[in-house]
């Protein structure tokens, strides 16, 4: 999250939640700390904290009681994070070796369930009933969406609807509860909280399809992993759905295995960016960012609602 | 669980149970489906609804309150079972394949997420801060004894307190917090509720140290898997410590590693058996068990109380 976004004030707040989280990952197992530091400092935009502080602002904001909504949300992000590295095999994450690279995938398994029960017990300190449906429900779906994930690997037959339920479970859903939960946190009207729901899950939704067709606009240094590896570990997002639409360019898609050679992956990039999926992608995803924007329109003009619309605008032209 | 050892009204209430698992693991994901179905069809003894169930009574019982405690901890329970086999490469559970052994250790991890995730929403009904503590800690617990487990494998010179400590994570404290959340769930005492922590802890140990001795004892039949199995894989349980004390046993078993064939293990599990090794081990379960009776003398005397001792007793006699 570029911070010069967020007023002093927030900045402040947001150095609690991150303190926080070096408290949540405190363990007295030495391996089990490292691990979860190794986690910490991989780091991340954190934009699901941010979210939680800004929706707050829509009811009584308290940094003391949003702080265990903000800190439990991060830590079920990160908690599946690793287990995503472990299903996509994955070296290297924002250029920090993996957890599974550096020790192996069991360790990573029990590090991901540790991160998980320790978001367990900052839910415990939230005290709404509402607030634990969302998250337990929320949890169930990513847990869904990782499934999907590995079930529609290399599955090249699959649709537009296949990869949107996907993204939904996967990324948008908990970032439209991170908007939701810091305003059921603070009290907020349920009026107000379903718009901010449907706000992150619209911001969710653009966030990801950016972030899958920078898989092949990025280069190695700003994505911390080569270029096109989503699409040679198997992930078949959006800019390939619409460029295997090309029949010319469909059969070289097709051969894409794990053991795609550099030079063969650097063909198939440049033959899917010339192909005009990844205008395709990004319009999709522009038309996202503007129905959150027309929800957002209907929320009370506070002064957050500015800091978020800067904020969707800012993902709407992220470059990594 | 030797339901005999039940009154009907509880029989009826453990059907209630059963029955809330196999709502609770249903998914409109197939896959998600059949995995958790074969992971509730291997069954188990379900013992930690049952010490729930009866724990319970020395409140105020209400079955339908009590029952998101009981499905909640064994969900729990077997969440953690999915993740040990991947850890143990096991292909077999209770006589039944496991889900690493019949898709893969990936969907194995993510069948254990989701059972985790179901844990947490019926955890949302339950309305007592001290029961979310107790048992996020618990979770918490769990994952730190998976990673001890991995740590310890093979590591030939651990010594008693390591095993302690681990089987008090793996096993113990679920049981203990088992007989603890009945009673909080049902607004026991705080008396009363941490005597029946103690008690579960008494037995959970006695418990596992069993477990562990039958893995030596047992028939291929009795225990679903080939006889030595844990230690062939790395797991050093109490008999082996007790046996690797004898000069001339040691450098057989300091030998054994995830490739002894199976007429190595018969001799050595021969040899372990011929040691005393397995007697001492009973001792240390006897006397656990003598602590969770002595503990249990000490709460009032009601029915549950005395269904509770034929546990304990049938738990130190129990051969598979």
């Amino acid at each position: 999250m570029k911070l010069t976004l967020l007023s002093s004030t927030l900045k402040a707040d947001f150095d609690i939640i991150e303190k926080e989280m070096e408290l949540a990952i405190q363990s007295e197992m030495g391996l089990l700390q490292k691990a979860s530091v190794q986690l910490l400092k991989a780091g991340g935009k954190r934009i699901r904290p941010v979210f939680v502080l800004l929706s707050a602002k829509f009811g009584t904001y308290n940094i003391q009681s949003i702080k265990n909504t903000a800190v439990a949300l991060e830590l079920i992000h990160m908690a599946s994070l690793v287990h995503d590295d472990v299903i996509d095999d994955a070296q290297l994450r924002r250029g920090q070796p993996t957890i599974n690279y550096i020790w192996d995938e069991r360790i990573a398994m029990y590090t991901g369930d540790y991160i998980l029960a320790r978001s367990l017990e900052y839910m415990t300190n939230i005290h709404n009933a509402l607030a634990h449906q969302i998250l337990s429900n929320a949890i169930i779906e990513v847990c869904m969406g990782e499934i999907d994930q590995i079930k529609d690997k290399y599955r090249f037959n699959q649709n537009l609807r296949d990869y949107f339920r996907r993204i939904k479970r996967k990324t948008a859903l908990l970032i439209a509860v991170s908007c939701q939960l810091g305003a059921v946190s603070a009290g907020a009207d349920e009026k107000i909280h379903r718009k901010l729901y449907k706000f992150g899950y619209f911001i969710g939704m653009s966030y990801q399809i950016i972030d899958d067709i920078l898989d092949f606009t990025g280069s190695e240094k700003e994505l911390g992993k080569p270029a096109g590896e989503d699409l040679r570990q198997g992930n078949i997002t959006l800019p390939v759905l619409y460029a295997m639409k090309n029949e010319t360019l469909r059969p070289s898609i097709l051969k894409v295995n794990e053991h795609t050679t550099n030079e063969e992956m650097v063909d198939i990039i440049s033959a899917i960016k010339n192909s005009g999926a990844i205008e395709k992608a990004y319009s999709v995803s522009r038309m996202y960012l503007k129905k959150a924007i027309t929800v957002l329109d209907e929320l009370p003009p506070i002064k957050a609602k500015k800091i978020l619309r800067d904020i969707a605008f800012y993902i709407g032209k992220r470059k990594y």
